[in-house]
């Protein structure tokens, strides 16, 4: 058990019991990152050496690993591993720059890639030679690991306050949270964003259920939030992306809680497609509804409505495949004719209008720049506000 | 070719270049209805051999047959059927009576289904002895078929004018329309509801490209939509549930046109789970949302706002398994953990608010009761309007 200040108590994430996080430096050979393969979950927990920046590379792209927190602290390790690698000592500098766009290239849309790869990068070229690099780039994915735990932390106690006003509100009685994709404890280090209040307000003895949106195409809802909230304890029930809606209508949801993979200083919450949807939902109904959010997801460059976000585009394949099991065997399955042309956006935009609030590690900010700024006053390029 | 009144053409529906619709009667024995068994699309194309009203039920049911049109006609047969299987003229009357009770019990939501079982039955309480019944039975089976047919296809030339006046707004630039499940030809006779405006601007040469939504759990839109517009010709994308308003946010859909199960009379949308989403993005980005429907569809008795509709909830089977190819095999596949708790409602309703119009054969109406009763005048209980 944990002990946060504050007096929070939020046990650790489990595995059957024992302790797990997304990522981490194998034990006895400090040359290898090991990371949860989240591709085959909930079906097989298996564990992944990587080696070198271009297998980290591809881990992040054939989303090995997922989840905005997360990919950043992959991105860091993967710098880390790049300088291991390089044989050549006149060359560091322009090879570890090389690393680094090649990492920050593997996904588009979560800027705590971008964000966490420059900040290894920064510090790399700050240091002397090659050893003080190699240690200064694993120092500050380390630093950043354990930023991202705290936030997570931090962000399930202010997300707490809001659990317990419903709960309160409806006398104690369960309080029905609806969530899309996983922005659970597999998407960042420990706890997560959306599901970090969730898991502080089951711990408390607070009744909570969460209603989880399936997210196709890559199930990320069905098949890793299901499992996170499963391994914890923590009712659920799993639902198509169709059906929010219509329990939305029916009072069935009284919270909805996203995670975000880029927010804008103006409020509007880049995540998982599908999260717009929800949000439309959600405001017709009159039901709050929050992104949760470690401020390293803050693309402090965006300007108002996030257009310039880069939305990626994947392969068709993942809409015409399914994976899964067929007789105890993790198997490929066809789903739709071979051929179907396809649409395969990974991400939309909820603009700010439709957002109640932000959930970050700083406090709950309304989703407008003042609120923001507020809490990030350091951040504010206005001289004269 | 079909000439229709009016000399606007549209092709039959075909299936590899053979005109086919979803339902006969079985050439050389009257006895037999055969139907396409849709759950193998479109990886098969089954026909199945029904005899029996307790196998009608079954094909119901469990969704050989589906769509609220084409259910309406299964259920007519299915009396049909359980007139030819009486032996004891006696007994006529109160078994067919419980007959209709079992077959209307198939599937709750779409009103049709009640709708043509009550019109067969009443044709065949009023029938004399047991050979005229099964002979009334089969002629108002036919009937209905025809009225069916005949309905998709001025839905299609009421719709057309829709997508004309899209195209030429758009200086002949193809229109991108959006559909969710299949209210095709698959789910009627013919032509279908949705999909008889694309079809006939299509035949007509208006450029036209469907935007089809997967339609989870059960993939009627991936499955049988796709499948359809393939056949026919016409320029299709699939994307899945969660997709559309992004799409709609990038300006890559231009309307919105999707089928219904149960229409009140003040405008409200019984529809597939998923389509209140659809709705509301249409909404939220100034995208017509038009439901395309034969007067079978509505509901004369709903209130405002269409509360009382039973809404169909599923076993969780179909949200935990997904049916497709392995290795050239027709296979059913574990999608998520085996006891995942699951709810798996059928359909939503979309409130009249959100919905530009209703396409019907006997023109279009704006989404309220005057609109709809000028179209229905006979169906008025107002006196004195």
């Amino acid at each position: 058990i944990f002990i946060c200040k504050g007096s929070i108590f939020l046990q650790y994430m489990k595995v059957q019991d024992r302790h797990f996080e997304t990522i981490w430096l194998k034990s006895g050979d400090p040359e290898t990152i090991q990371v949860i393969d989240q591709r085959f979950l909930p079906f097989d927990f298996k564990i992944e050496d990587i080696a070198t920046a271009e297998d980290m590379y591809t881990a992040i792209r054939e989303m090995h690993v997922r989840g905005a927190p997360l990919i950043g602290i992959a991105g860091a390790f993967g710098l880390y591993l790049a300088l291991l690698n390089i044989a050549d000592h006149d060359e560091v500098d322009s090879r570890v720059r090389k690393a680094a766009v090649m990492l920050k290239s593997a996904r588009p849309t979560a800027v705590n890639l971008a964000w966490a790869v420059d900040r290894v990068l920064l510090e790399v070229e700050k240091a002397g030679n090659i050893e003080e690099k190699k240690e200064k780039a694993l120092e500050t994915a380390r630093q950043i690991i354990d930023e991202e735990r705290i936030s997570c932390l931090k962000i399930g106690e202010y997300g707490l306050k809001i659990i317990e006003e419903i709960s309160r509100s409806k006398r104690g009685q369960t309080v029905n949270i609806l969530t899309h994709c996983n922005a659970g404890w597999l998407a960042c280090i420990d706890y997560g964003t959306a599901t970090a209040p969730v898991y502080l307000a089951h711990d408390r003895g607070i009744k909570v259920h969460v209603v989880v949106d399936e997210t196709r195409p890559r199930n990320q809802g069905a098949r890793l939030t299901c499992w996170e909230l499963q391994q914890h304890g923590v009712p659920y029930t799993l639902i198509v992306d169709n059906a929010g809606g219509h329990m939305m209508q029916r009072n069935m949801i009284d919270l909805v809680i996203v995670g975000s993979d880029r927010v804008s200083p103006y409020g509007d919450v880049v995540n998982k497609i599908g999260t717009y949807l929800k949000a439309l939902a959600a405001r017709d109904n009159h039901i709050p509804f929050y992104a949760a959010l470690p401020s390293s997801s803050i693309d402090w460059n965006l300007q108002e409505g996030a257009y310039e976000t880069p939305i990626e585009e994947r392969d068709g394949h993942e809409v015409r495949h399914m994976e899964g099991m067929v007789n105890e065997c993790y198997t490929d399955m066809l789903i739709v004719s071979e051929n179907t042309p396809v649409a395969n956006f990974g991400f939309d935009i909820t603009p700010a209008r439709l957002v109640t609030g932000l959930i970050t590690e700083k406090g709950i900010a309304g989703a407008n720049y003042k609120s923001i700024m507020k809490l990030f006053p350091e951040k504010n390029k206005n001289l004269f506000p």
